[in-house]
């Protein structure tokens, strides 16, 4: 097979008669459409009864992919039980937040703990590698679907006291852990430990707990549980196919499921990428960056996939507007731009019915090719045609690194106190959107990541801090790096309980302060920070800051202070010199422009400010390939404008020769592909 | 008994004393009401335990009406279990959508499949039958009260699955129906099947379901349920009573019970008129004559009750204002205008306690007949009796049908896609008030009638088509009528799945194109349409439409156009010509004037346009009587004005003749009654 | 020990280790802390198993305390039961308005009616009363915290139908009492009644029940059933505590209990103090003084103790700001000046983790006492120690009553109509506010209260009206005072029964006036009522008045009138003059100064205007000692304003002598406690 970015999506042929196989080969082909997921949500149909295997169809579909030159994504079906087993084994269904065992119905809705479920998705995981894992034109495995879910059982209690007996080891340490001499919580055996939802520890849903610890626990469980399923099935398929690729795919910004721990299962990253609705197409594009990013990140940067996006238009949302003529493309190049070694489609042809027979396909109901859609697709088929090989397995080198930690993440929203109008990915995204906006290129970390990689490393809430990090943090100062992180940050360990001294904990020496109090203001109060000879606007919390000298240097010096309220005239945001570096702190939560500032002061520290830094809407992102090559993508996701060629270079897509500096005429969803050189 | 318009309401005198009675009867006199419901909710009354009845105080109730010269409706009290059953039975109580088994309390509260509830109610009301049944007094029979809500019980899941039996036969067609390969859920038995609801299918309520085809089919199982023991009740009367009608108080526009379903087992319509409030006087009014002609349509346009109505307040709102004064007559001659020869009241006495407390009665806690509320029921009471016979049996010829449809209701208020914020009522009622105010005479009737009848169709949201009907609207237009339908119409088969041919499915060749795409967007989104000269604002959902020759005639021509977005100056509303008719769609949904446009546009082709259809509030009704005489009914809803005289004639309640084109003084809330001659 | 305002707070030292302890009591000695509350939540700690007690860490709490010159309030940890508790009970568990049992977790989780729980709580009452009880340190006990919350469970059913049995004797008592003729809900047998909740009576919540009378009475027994815990606890230390007094801390304007129903059972009156946020300063200090007027009037205006208040920031709120400076020792003021003799803090040293470790402590994480929070703790500490005793057992002398009942409080809330949005407390606050700013000294009072030594009497609301409060009221009234009532007063019964006669019932004749419709609007429709040449704007509620000579005198004077709609021109407020007095009535909801207009004049009738009623946001309160020394307290809520000096004296805590009529300058925040002389 070709080597080329990978094109095509989710295809259920099983449910079409073989006719429609015909017509869908043929628009595949017009598409230039070379890769093809099935098997996803075919459980009943490959196994219509426990004791009944029927592989016939999928015999037929893998051989007719195959002969049409298509490549294969293989998919265990584990993403929906079939009714057989659920009525088989009704504790292999959910119980939910509100204690309810659900029967069966929708999808990703089997108990991770269930032993029967477990033993039936492994074992037909086991019969499909066993039958297909030798097949040449199966290029990757895709195991399950949009993993995520929480179920409340027994049997996960049971389970979750497990996952707890082996990190606690013994119930004193877990009873400090959770502080649980607070309200009179001291367990004093391991089976009085419920799972924690609206029947035991929650009251107005899931963010709302009486101890933070146990809830924590729990969705470190829950991840934990889910990643089980992946574990065992991809164990199964290892056991018959030896090298082909497994992945999941994943969503992006998910909240539930903390994705850092399961990367090390992942043989590549894989994600689905249906971006929430937003006036700002900056908004919406940095978002999906961000995304890409965190993606990439699992894997140490290596290439990823969109394993899904719709051609057109969702059917979930309350709203589902379609795509703008071009943003397909556009959005599609960004992709690759950020690291995607493919761009699937969820659906290549449109479902009949039940919840999702409006969302876009490739083919709609009537199976037309002359659409608006069809044609975008046809037209990005040929680009990446054209493009082939080039881009493949390209990296996004880059000297800042933003960290996200899920801990952090579930911590700040579930704290009573101070705010909770305070959102992880508000503040997250926008660290990341003036980044973006300033062209930097930026990798998207764990708290664990080496950071001697970086000039500068960003951490927006970083409420929690666990391990050696601030002292790897001290040290990316000491030797000329840059530090950024925000109110909130540095308040609890690893078990969620305060920090027994100043606030933001660890980090109060090399910030050069303490903060003293935190006033929390409803969303409509403003505070006007003066800030590099501007004035921005603060909102929900408001750290009250006192610069001191510590060890590792002198006080912080303030470089933005309140304008209102009884500490107006105190520092809001600050920057401490250590050693060869700065660490800044940023004691509320500032509007875009505000942040900008903050942002574009730290990466004009290292010279990181990009080619069209002050050109709004206009992405740059760069992806070097295996031999050094450096592709500069230049994205227009706004109105018409002329801007100037940053490098010299080739256009993959056009074949023109760029010269920098030249003027450059960038339509709306315009894309070009800078071969540099 | 004199023949007049049924005047009175809903009367418990078994919750007072004797004296109370006597009070209650003099005031009846005054106000000329000449008409009790009694029996409602009286169950637990008329049989205090399982082996015990007393009909003793009914007897004298029902003797004393009778000695009074007042006709009985007499109720069987099955609209509220007396406790002694639920407790004796607990699974009489229904499930919830949440799966939760109810104990005793607040009424509609049995579970329709329970059969000691069956049993019971239906002994009951064969005992009534038994003793009452022969009673001169007695005109109606009135079974239960406001039948509506859902069980999800046990054998609510069984007596389900046995109705999917009968109406699938096998598991295949069921599946195929619900086209349950997708997600895999392939039913291989029937006890596989759960009751949709949250703990199986939904989320986010009712209206969110994994698998619209099991919804669906749950709803159309629940109104059938209900008619079950409606049905069976009014057979166990009917075993002593071989002529009197049989009724039951529906609600008017309800979305949970698919009252067509219910028409032919109803001897006369009756429903409730609470319109919900509303800012405009012409919403309201529109809407209770939108809700009548529904009403009248079920039984193929014969005249109806208004079983309830209150005289003043509601209780159960969460504000309730009072009916301004002259509101209550407006209002209950457009009840005759429409259809009614009954006009009720609930209730005539105000309720001690309990929820209702507050509910208008025509006589209040204080028994005062010289409020203002007393004051306007006896002139109204005057009124119907001097009014006498005149209007009753009269009959509102119609050469306008607008289609209803239960089915398309439910399906696109269910659909993932494409607009959550589409609300079918918010369309009918829009189309319908564009008829109402152009004074055309509307039946309101089931897809299924007989449109030889009509000159125009309207069908707004006719998401689903079913059986012959787009044969049927085509031979309409055919023959010279026009034919009117809007975006998401024609989308799926009976069985909620797709067409796989163009949008809008069976309609398309009529229509003379093709939707290539449906965009959605927020609500605050306005695309202006031109149309007819005008500027309308669309919002929610924007087809693109593309004309297109069908083997019936050529393409559709374009009426209207989008003013904005990428799909500015595309088709927004299109006229087609077909054989002597024309058939028009309307892409978006247009605020009220561009609906108007379309609508008078329509009505003009064939001269339907009424005499003061540019007279805004006001309404123009006909009625005629057996006897063949016409009376026009000019009902002011606003301001006060001045209009034309339509017709020459007398009105009915003033005694005065009119001469068309004479000025005519319409008063606030005026009513005018003309029979023509 | 000195006598003294109490200080101090909760302490919970058996979470920390020892060398803790000894920061914690030099952080007090600084502060002038002399009081801590300690064993609140401690049953886990105290008693780690069924079979096992540990009061070793409880005896050196103890005696550091008695060692440190500190006074103790012993609590019994009822409050939150120990896991080992509810794993060996799982029924003593509660179950929820939604009828789901729920399994260990937060706190305030006992089933009241739990035999288990009840006995092991009352026992460890005793172990600790047995053990403690004649310790010297301990100058009070505090039962329990915060009572409140409801179960649902079998069990408490069972209560439920024993409680009404002896409430009503038989069935046809308890049937005449909830109206259960309506809606067929005639019980014959006690086992039928079900505990009202979402699995019976109600929809939509708590409020919203289809019979008020169940609910009513699920509510009033509520309160008992939460009450017969704290006196099972009281009277097992009684049993080795002859003397010192018993007490639990309430909550304010809390509305699940009648704390009427449980004053007799306290020993003295105590209360947490945390008001919500609220846009402006005099809505929060009224309402403040409002709740101390409350708890006040429990024990018949004997002093009160703030058991906790929060030195800086809560945390169960989304928002949580700091206290701004000086607010703290306004606030402390402020509950000396209405009745306070000791003043509390939750909590001394911040919680390490869970839901409350954001909540302000005395001392922070870190420990620090150079905080702002900490240096304005030790300022009223000094403060405090330099008044000593010169204010305590100090009473607050009112010729104002402001009558508060519950059950109207429930009635009006949970009645269907006329308006959801009428809330008793914005109407009972609106009231109190009016009269606060006008410096009237206010007992605030149940219905039951002697109405004798009141000139005025302000009953908002006060829609059940029970027993021989009408005599009471009209005695009043003959004999000289004022009584001001409000629309939707006098309406029903003990029993939520309408009363059958005029409305407002048995105030109808004292008022000299009947309401024949009340009308009811959207929160956005006003209607203006000219009330004493100003025009103020109405909402909600508009009861059409018609005045009505009755036997007590003539027909009521009209004083406002409605200035729109059809009943403009007739009477929003009206003044009957009975006897020597008059009796007011406002027959709808007025904005503040139409409030404001009412009570003034009423106010004024008696020469009850304070000396500085017309400066906004200044508070006046005057405390007598029992020696008869009169302490006028001026306390300023908002900017800094100069005003006259009232009266001779000395300010207590500046030492200055103050001389009527001078110049006094007011910074915000500012505090005077003025000893006349």
């Amino acid at each position: 097979m070709t080597r080329r970015i990978g094109y095509g999506g989710d295809y259920n042929p099983e449910q079409w008669p073989r006719d429609v196989w015909d017509e869908d080969y043929a628009a595949f082909a017009t598409a230039g459409i070379d890769t093809v997921t099935v098997g996803v949500f075919a459980w009943a149909h490959l196994q219509p009864a426990e004791d009944r295997y029927d592989f016939s169809t999928l015999d037929a579909i893998v051989e007719r992919a195959a002969a049409e030159g298509v490549r294969i994504v293989l998919a265990t079906p584990s993403g929906a039980m079939p009714p057989w087993l659920a009525h088989a084994y009704p504790d292999a269904c959910r119980v939910d937040f509100e204690g309810r065992r659900h029967v069966y119905g929708q999808r990703h809705n089997a108990c991770p703990s269930s032993p029967d479920f477990r033993r039936l998705s492994v074992a037909l995981a086991g019969k499909l590698a066993e039958r297909y894992g030798d097949h040449p034109a199966i290029v990757a495995w895709h195991v399950g679907n949009e993993y995520g879910g929480t179920c409340w059982c027994p049997r996960c209690g049971e389970a979750f006291r497990d996952w707890l007996r082996e990190r606690y080891g013994d119930l004193d340490r877990l009873n400090a852990a959770w502080n649980t001499a607070f309200w009179s919580h001291t367990f004093t055996d391991w089976a009085q430990i419920p799972p924690p939802n609206a029947l035991s520890e929650h009251w107005r849903g899931p963010d709302h707990t009486a101890f933070q610890g146990i809830t924590l626990d729990y969705r470190r469980f829950t991840s934990d549980a889910l990643l089980g399923g992946f574990v065992a099935e991809k164990a199964a398929i290892r056991a018959h196919v030896p090298d082909t690729p497994v992945t999941t795919n994943m969503m992006g910004l998910y909240q539930p499921i903390d994705y850092h721990r399961w990367a090390p299962h992942l043989d590549f990253a894989s994600w689905d990428n249906y971006p929430p609705e937003d006036a700002s197409p900056s908004r919406t594009a940095s978002r999906m960056a961000l995304a890409h990013g965190l993606m990439r990140g699992l894997r140490d940067g290596a290439p990823f996939w969109v394993m899904e996006q719709t051609p057109s238009v969702t059917a979930s949302r309350d709203v589902n507007p379609v795509k703008r003529p071009g943003v397909l493309r556009l959005w599609s190049w960004q992709s690759v731009a950020h690291g995607a070694d493919a761009v699937l489609y969820f659906q290549l042809r449109q479902s009949r019915g039940a919840c999702e027979k409006y969302h876009g396909a490739v083919l709609d109901h009537a199976g037309r090719t002359d659409t608006r859609v069809f044609r975008e697709v046809v037209e990005l088929g040929g680009e990446f045609a054209r493009v082939g090989d080039a881009l493949l397995g390209g990296r996004t080198p880059a000297r800042v690194a933003l960290l996200v930690d899920w801990d952090s993440w579930w911590a700040v929203e579930m704290s009573d106190g101070p705010n909770r109008n305070v959102r992880y990915l508000d503040v997250l995204t926008a660290y990341h959107r003036a980044l973006w906006q300033a062209n930097a290129s930026v990798d998207v970390v764990p708290v664990t990541a080496d950071l001697t990689r970086y000039d500068v490393v960003v951490a927006p809430l970083l409420h929690m801090v666990k391990g050696d990090l601030a002292d790897r943090v001290t040290a990316l100062v000491e030797r000329g790096g840059t530090f950024v992180t925000t109110a909130l940050s540095g308040r609890v360990d690893e078990e969620d309980n305060a920090f027994l001294a100043d606030v933001p904990g660890p980090f109060a020496g090399l910030l050069g302060l303490r903060v003293e109090e935190t006033d929390a203001r409803q969303p409509h109060v403003v505070n006007p920070v003066a800030l590099d000879g501007e004035v921005h606007e603060a909102r929900h919390v408001f750290e009250l800051i006192v610069p001191e000298a510590a060890p590792g240097g002198p006080a912080a010096e303030v470089r933005g202070t309140y304008g209102a309220d009884f500490y107006a005239g105190t520092p809001a945001v600050t920057r401490a010199v250590r050693g060869a570096g700065s660490a800044w702190y940023v004691g509320t939560l500032l509007d875009d422009a505000g942040v900008a500032s903050v942002v574009r002061s730290t990466l004009a520290e290292h010279d990181l400010l990009g080619p069209l830094a002050d050109v709004p809407d206009v992405e740059v992102a760069e992806r070097v390939t295996p031999d050094g090559v450096r592709h500069l993508f230049v994205l227009n996701h706004g109105e018409a404008r002329t801007v100037r060629v940053p490098v010299d270079g080739t256009d993959l897509l056009s074949g023109h020769d760029l010269r920098a500096g030249d003027e450059l005429a960038l339509a709306p969803a315009a894309v070009h592909v800078i071969r540099r050189g």
